[in-house]
């Protein structure tokens, strides 16, 4: 429908129009974007059904242009500068003129057209985590390691106190447990009326202390960071649930072991039961199980799902606005993840989507025409696609456009979502979208908000050509998918020196369908410099299925590197790539490829640089390393051979490593036992380390980052 | 007069006669020999006067060659395999046929002639610090931070017995303080007669740990080892007498700071005194007191020396063994370290050796001829050389050659002496030498025991030249010494790469007159490759009087620097020296001068490797620091302007550094604090470590650590 657009778009592109050459400052992002040179974007919200654009000064209606309220009055309102921006107001109630602003200080209300502050709520300083429910308007939030919850009225009251409290990070409450697996990224959960709140507090007195060095004091000193690594005694968790009205904690009688996982924590939409995805340790067994929120006792197992290899919960369960006694879940059970309508009442469980290709993300309801909405790539694996499926009808619609990636921000009732993507040849464009039934033509745009245009073009810089395709991989049926950067001014009869860049780890993947096929920045500055890149998804990453991601367990990297290699098989069919010139880069998980690629594959490669790497996978920790090669114990054959400290003395070519010094992720003890097993061996890796920096390097060290990475396969590879 | 034989020498070297091209593993040393290029030796001893050879089978006579005694036979008396080689036996009654040996678990004598094991004394399990004393034959020894003593008869006894013999690290007995400064290498000092053991007992209690982490663990573990940095809070050191015959401890009565320094402790020779010299915390006062070994009060201060700058006492006193009323002592209090004789009685002090030049070591007495002998560099600074004083007639007279670097060990009433040296051109010599006042001709030379031929020219292989010379300082006026090493093959029409190699710092010269000028095994493997080395010892080393070494003072670095840009201007006006491939290398102190080279003369230097660097002196220690640079409060101008981490934006050229991750000497936060200042400063070096090494890299280490330093050459400078 929008297709004579693309095709608009698509002439401009694809061709090096401009002269100026990019910098690495030019394209080093914060986040995803390419800094200077992101593309136009729109910042957007909703006031109830009502679509909002948001701007530093104030906030206006996203279709005709109308000021809603400025920046300036609400602070005249509040009587002090608490709005910074437009950005970071909410409109909590559809249908009333209020803006909900916070600073450090307070959280408030201001009635617009009323023209005063009719709410306000003290933020005690420090307060970490914050929870605010909307409905009670009560406040949960952590200090250290204690929980408390400031009441709508403005009383604060403290959730951990049995004895515990001191503070110190032996017991913790109230923030995400489980090193944020299993989908866990907090530690609070309000109920949906806000009155009872489920938290976490997990006990990890029993854990090592993995010592992380400040080199930034007078005198360097030492934190002990709690950090179980795979086989080692773990962490103990507890569900706890506070009731406001009486201050009471209740603890859940959780069966099972005590250092089994408990996650994915869902309300109840009457707050009665709260719900939780439990997991055995070895991951492999997994019942949701339903618990009394006033007793804490178990009600009933809803479900069970065990898989020989893994099972992993990663969402929780969405109840339909309109029947209290049925959820949406997610289960990758079939083989690819998919949406299922789960009976709570009678365990009952209905798939919804189905097929091979993924449910990427649930979107939220339509409550009118009671339907669901959903990201899926079922027309294509690099694609994000939104569709909205009928449950009366079951029929299920393409929203927007069969192309791209796309993010969706619906509407309080789900009537109207704002559509913000791109695709290989859109920078971006942000769509205001129908999710109503129709049978008319282009029926779900309401209308057009942007179509941004390519800034690197507009601003004269000369762009490589990126290409996907996808090429098989080693079982020699599976399809992978790659893409593929040209230098810039790129002479078919040249020979070019080639980069892979490679992460490859499971959760994650690099090729999409985004504007220039996801291409990063370093990248396309690579390409200016004379390099081609490529970058090929494996075995073990996302959004594939279950048999694409677990054929990896128990011995990480290996299928992967076949994978790699095949590649590598591509790249050389290529009369302008240089098989004797190929580096190779990629960090965390692409840092363990990087090094275990040079190490495994010495005439492949002749340079490599690999960011914050996994070398032996038992210093990594429980949760992930467990889930895909069990415990040292377990599975000592495969931790052996994926180790790669007894592939340090096969190490040939220049192999720089690169790592935060205080990375609480993938501890410096990675590294540097390499370093040791290089010099035992004899063989001659190359260093380097940002002290005070953690996994990922951030801002200047970023581009202090890349000018080096660069600079290695500079010195090394051209 | 032993010309002819140097001039015979001189005529087989200087020309690369040999093929064959060193390697890395051909010269790297252990301590600081070639490794399989080392000169043949002599392992000497002294049985009384007798001199003694000792070879991995047994003993036999130096000059005679007949056979004393064999390994074979003492283990047959022992009736077990406690000798393992000859180089272990010593002779400790010069007219008794008693062998002593020990191994970890007892130490005994054995009567060879007789036949039998005459006495034996255990040692425990883990007696670090042994100090064993031959005429009580009592033992001193520590475990963790405890000191103990067993006696002759084999009865242990609980020396740190006041309530904190608690082995943690706080409070540590017996041990060496004050980090091995002012001559201090050791904890226990037994009286003459061995019935009293002085010790150091040093509170470490309030000094600030820095964080050492051991990545060789399970899971990485940390130490936190006390190291007081300069301006904090130091360490507080007490000096005890132990009565082995009443048990009892007597704690001298220290006057002064607790933070004071109490150095080079001397029993008089009845064992009723103890002279300790003693110094305040900024180094500028000294003072040498006697206590009352039997009450512990002080008697008499004999000495006060005080210098604007510093003074360093570095040696006790040697009382005659004819005259317990006079001691030999060492001052540089003209200006140059020289000889002292003091009466203890009186604190009358007279002077011995006098002149521009210094006493290197004292090393005894000749008792028949009331003699005293000492090394000196009268003759040439870069000398060391043995001279004979008789305190009766005052006369001088010079033993062995006037050339070369000597050792010399001392026959029991030093009557005669080995002397194990070399010279530029003498690989190595050893003569018995008669310490007799004589006046004939050849008259001190008993006996050439070895003069060994050039394992080098044996073997083949090719020799680069070697020269030494001298430039101005940037003084104008003073004379430094350089060693030179001219690329193998040297063409003098060709232009070379060239490296600097620095040290730099006090207490350390490069630069003398050993064999070969002292030339390092990676600098002729640097030469075989094609590299020419320069090697400079700037003002502020050692050996060259006092204004020489302190003009540093308070701002180290900065004329050191000046210095080696003369000698840099003197490799530029040769013609085949390449001024646009200037690399430099250094270690410690070196690696302070190099990465400050590369940062203040960006322009001069191409590339250099720093090993260990200092980066600040405010985390260096206390002691070393605080004498050059006085603290941070006294001289914050100069802690800034010789800091690194300021000039870390300068930094243009390729420098890597280098440090061993457990670094307890220079702290890794040097290394790692200029790592973040470059990072900010959006420079570039390179970095390597080696985890589980400290301050230098020994065996399999050092080896790899000199491939990589030559790599990094020939990567940036060839």
């Amino acid at each position: 429908m929008k297709t004579k657009l693309f095709v608009a778009l698509m002439l401009m592109t694809g061709t090096a129009m401009g002269q100026k050459l990019l910098t690495l400052e030019d394209v080093m992002w914060s986040g995803n974007n390419y800094y200077n040179l992101a593309p136009e974007n729109k910042f957007t919200a909703w006031w109830g059904n009502t679509p909002l654009e948001t701007t530093p000064d104030g906030v206006k209606n996203l279709v005709t242009g109308e000021s809603l309220v400025t920046v300036e009055r609400l602070n005249e309102i509040a009587g002090e500068k608490i709005v910074r921006s437009g950005h970071y107001i909410t409109f909590p109630y559809g249908k009333q003129t209020i803006a909900q602003v916070q600073n450090g200080e307070k959280r408030i209300q201001i009635d617009w057209a009323a023209g005063e502050v009719v709410w306000s709520q003290p933020i005690p300083r420090g307060a970490a985590n914050q929870d605010f429910n909307q409905t009670s308007k009560h406040l949960a939030y952590t200090i250290e390691g204690n929980l408390y919850v400031t009441t709508a009225e403005g009383k604060t009251l403290e959730v951990s106190k049995d004895g515990s409290t001191d503070g110190s990070a032996d017991i913790v409450y109230g923030q995400s447990v489980h090193r944020d697996e299993f989908g866990i990224t907090k530690g609070t959960f309000w109920s949906p009326d806000g009155q009872r709140l489920a938290f976490y507090r997990m006990d990890q007195s029993m854990v090592a202390g993995y010592p992380q060095v400040d080199i930034s004091q007078r005198i360097a000193s030492v934190t002990m960071d709690k950090y179980p690594m795979a086989g080692e005694t773990s962490h103990q968790v507890k569900v706890g649930i506070f009731d406001v009205a009486t201050q009471k904690v209740t603890w859940l009688q959780l069966a099972g072991a005590p250092d089994d996982y408990h996650t994915n924590l869902s309300w109840a939409p009457d707050g009665k039961r709260l719900y939780v995805f439990e997991l055995n340790r070895d991951q492999n067994d997994m019942r949701l199980v339903a618990y009394d929120a006033e007793t804490g006792a178990k009600c009933n197992q809803l479900l069970q799902e065990r898989h020989e290899k893994y099972v992993e919960p990663l969402h929780g369960l969405e109840f339909l606005p309109w029947d209290a006694s049925k959820a949406i879940m997610q289960s990758q059970s079939d083989g690819y993840n998919h949406l299922y309508l789960l009976d709570v009442t009678t365990g009952q469980c209905e798939q919804l989507t189905a097929g091979q290709w993924v449910v990427q993300d649930f979107l939220g309801f339509n409550t009118k025409s009671k339907s669901l909405l959903y990201l899926g790539n079922e027309s294509d694996p690099r694609r994000s696609c939104i569709y909205c499926l009928n449950l009366k009808t079951r029929r299920t619609t393409l929203l927007g456009a069969d192309d791209g990636v796309h993010a969706a921000k619906l509407s309080e009732d789900g009537t109207m979502l704002i559509d913000n993507y791109s695709s290989p040849t859109v920078p971006r464009s942000v769509n205001l979208i129908s999710t109503q039934p129709t049978r008319g033509r282009r029926p779900n745009l309401v209308s057009n908000i942007l179509t941004a245009s390519d800034p690197w073009q507009d601003k004269g810089y000369k762009i490589p050509e990126i290409t996907s395709g996808s090429i098989k991989a080693a079982d020699g049926v599976t399809d992978l998918y790659y893409r593929m950067v040209k230098p810039v001014d790129f002479d078919p009869a040249k020979k070019y020196p080639t980069v892979v860049y490679v992460y490859g780890g499971p959760h994650a993947h690099n090729v999409d369908a985004r504007w220039r096929w996801s291409m990063r920045g370093w990248e396309a500055y690579m390409a200016t410099k004379g390099y081609l890149l490529f970058i090929l998804d494996n075995r073990g990453s996302e959004w594939r299925g279950r048999e694409f991601e677990q054929v990896t367990f128990r011995h990480l990297g290996e299928e992967e590197m076949k994978d790699q290699l095949e590649g590598v098989k591509f790249l050389k069919s290529l009369p302008y790539v240089d098989a004797g010139r190929m580096g190779v880069h990629g960090w965390s998980y692409g840092g363990f490829m990087t090094t275990n690629l040079m190490c495994s594959y010495p005439d492949v490669f002749k340079v490599g640089v690999a960011g914050g790497p996994v070398i032996d996978w038992k210093y990594y920790e429980v949760m992930y390393g467990e889930r895909y090669m069990d415990t040292p114990e377990q599975n000592p054959e495969g931790y052996e051979r994926c180790s790669l400290l007894g592939k340090a003395k096969n190490l040939k070519g220049r192999l720089q490593i690169i790592f935060g010094y205080n990375d609480p992720t993938c501890v410096p003890q990675h590294t540097l036992s390499f370093l040791r097993a290089c010099e035992d061996a004899g063989t001659q890796p190359d260093l380097f380390t940002y002290p005070g920096d953690g996994h990922n390097m951030f801002g200047r060290d970023q581009i202090h980052l890349h000018e080096r990475i660069t600079r290695y396969f500079d010195d090394y590879l051209k």
